[in-house]
């Protein structure tokens, strides 16, 4: 099995965006519809993946806002805005260090999934991190295999 | 194929675990089991991915262990403990920090195997990183896809 | 269906090269032929995996190659040559710094691809990262999954 849907996500400006529901009701809703056609996809793994180079996905602590928080001050540690030694940046301050974020985190993530459930530990959940100030409309495809 | 195995690892603390073996002997398994039963698969992927949020996966030179001593100093500047500008450090000086190197290197690896061998490189391991100062339990799930 | 195929790279030292075709004309040709064979695969996610622990893989801006200059500018801070803390440096002054950047970035990529063509953002293209400073022969795995 490969089944792929294409959900897009617009952000309000820098900052994550917990997708972890849209991604559960995907694998939730293809492990149905397979239970109902013939064989039932009993085990797999869900991969996403952002069409942009700006911003990024990761899964991280779920529980307190604060984890995320933080987050974004070591990001602006390790890729400031502004830097005086960009040489990129024909779109403001933000342009290079959200290429930058991107690479630290990627563009893409992979998670096991079982009986249409993800496999997600307690405590972790999937972001969408914004790395622009302006909000973007995010595209994102997401590809169950199994 | 689609075939999954749940992998237990008990940490001690703050450092690397090698689990290419155990990684190396599922994917055999797999590959005999098929081999017995019908067709058998030649070609596919592991993925490895940790149910946790304070530790990683990383794959990294296998030779001289210095290398991973190196990287825990480098992963000290990245994410010092105890930084005065987190904000999330209920569980102690390393809370934070280990968030945020898990954020680095990522809670999942996907690595191509065929005829029940993991093709990776000759310098390259498989490791569990635990971030916390305190050993754990980590439970790692494994998915064979082909 | 799982497919391989074994690419190799010869970098010309620290620097990106780029591999954005070479790996569509993998999952072109893989779609062609089984549209002749018989039943299609319509979607799926191509694996690329270097077989190295000195280089890494990253999906980045495919427009402006200063992009990809200031995100080496960023590396070496991120892990700077020859720091007097490495412990790794038998093979010179790049060598522990190399190791540090492959762990950032990682080794394999993850790509949907639908119909023959990758997914891929308009904006995003993939790169093979040498984080030595002579060239080297690279070794690539790529597997495609439907």
């Amino acid at each position: 099995m490969a089944e792929q849907h294409l959900l897009t996500i617009t952000s309000r400006g820098r900052g994550s965006v917990e997708i972890t529901d849209e991604i559960a009701a995907l694998v939730g809703y293809a492990a149905n519809k397979n239970a109902a056609a013939g064989p039932t996809v009993n085990a797999g793994i869900a991969h996403i993946f952002v069409r942009h180079t700006s911003c990024g996905l990761a899964i991280t602590e779920n529980a307190d806002a604060s984890v995320r928080r933080d987050l974004e001050t070591l990001m602006q540690r390790w890729a400031p805005d502004g830097d005086p030694a960009y040489r990129h940046n024909q779109e403001g301050e933000d342009d290079m260090a959200a290429h930058a974020r991107s690479l630290l985190t990627g563009v893409a993530l992979t998670i096991p999934f079982a009986d249409g459930k993800l496999l997600l530990g307690a405590w972790q959940g999937i972001y969408l991190f914004e790395h622009r100030t302006q909000g973007h409309r995010r595209e994102i495809v997401v590809t169950l295999l199994g």
